[in-house]
């Protein structure tokens, strides 16, 4: 396991749809099972072909994650014993270019549309980058931004227009 | 999945290791790394050589049971963010004979020894069945016994000494 820098933005406009083009990106479907400190499992439905479950544990230096294939027709059963909701959304990824950075913009559909989340992650904490002037602010560690908080807010943080 | 009749019962003396003989049994390692009202996440690790993930869901008669296996090692390193304590036993599978029931014995070690438990499964309900007279007190259905208490309650139940 490597650790991942990863910085978090909300978009606030749509310039960032003209780097995608007839990209449609990937849908996602993901809800989680448990969550506590330390520990979360959260089950993945992609492009509804495959699914994907995560167990994230620990915090800080000492995190773990564990990715395991399950079969989809059990994924899909399993959603019925989620807490909170099933979070929907479209996945694109954006080529920042030369450096090989890509930032994953998470388009929200649901309970959670209009919100619009891009995440990029870096080498490391110092990398320098030329951010693109299309991603809103910066959020990361914002609890709310969460994808915990996503699934289990009673209401979602307001997302603001474009 | 069928639905599966099981009875539980404590197991008070030693009789029952003349049916096992030169069976050592199987190494059975276990902890929780989620529970909760119609959720449970477990890990089992059996003889140090594989590792099974079992998630079970719902409740009565809507309960549905995943096993996933997963890496040994990874099962190792999850161990660290269990809730509660890792069970340790060794089990046994005795033989009823002509009606190919068999009764698996739990001998349990650590911080659970001396308890001894045995389940039966079983085709039906009102399947009659002879049952061998080195069970103990049925204790089916009875919270303390469940596998998630012996994981997780602060003090075991008091094993009576045979």
């Amino acid at each position: 396991m490597g650790i991942e820098i990863e910085r978090k933005f909300r978009i606030v406009d749509d310039q960032w749809r003209q780097k995608v083009e007839d990209d449609d990106g990937r849908r996602i479907r993901q809800f989680y099972l448990a969550v506590r400190d330390g520990f979360s499992l959260r089950v993945r439905i992609l492009d509804e072909a495959r699914a994907v479950m995560t167990l994230k544990t620990g915090a800080g230096l000492s995190r773990g994650e564990y990715e395991y294939e399950i079969p989809l027709d059990e994924a899909r059963e399993l959603e019925a014993s989620r807490i909170g909701r099933t979070v929907e959304k479209r996945r694109y990824r954006v080529d920042l270019g030369a450096d090989g950075l890509v930032v994953e913009v998470d388009v929200f559909e649901g309970a959670l549309a209009p919100l619009v989340l891009a995440e990029i992650e870096l080498p490391a904490v110092d990398h320098a980058v030329e951010l693109p002037d299309w991603l809103g602010p910066e959020v990361t560690g914002e609890g709310a931004y969460s994808n915990s908080s996503l699934a289990l807010a009673e209401a979602p943080p307001l997302p603001q227009q474009s």
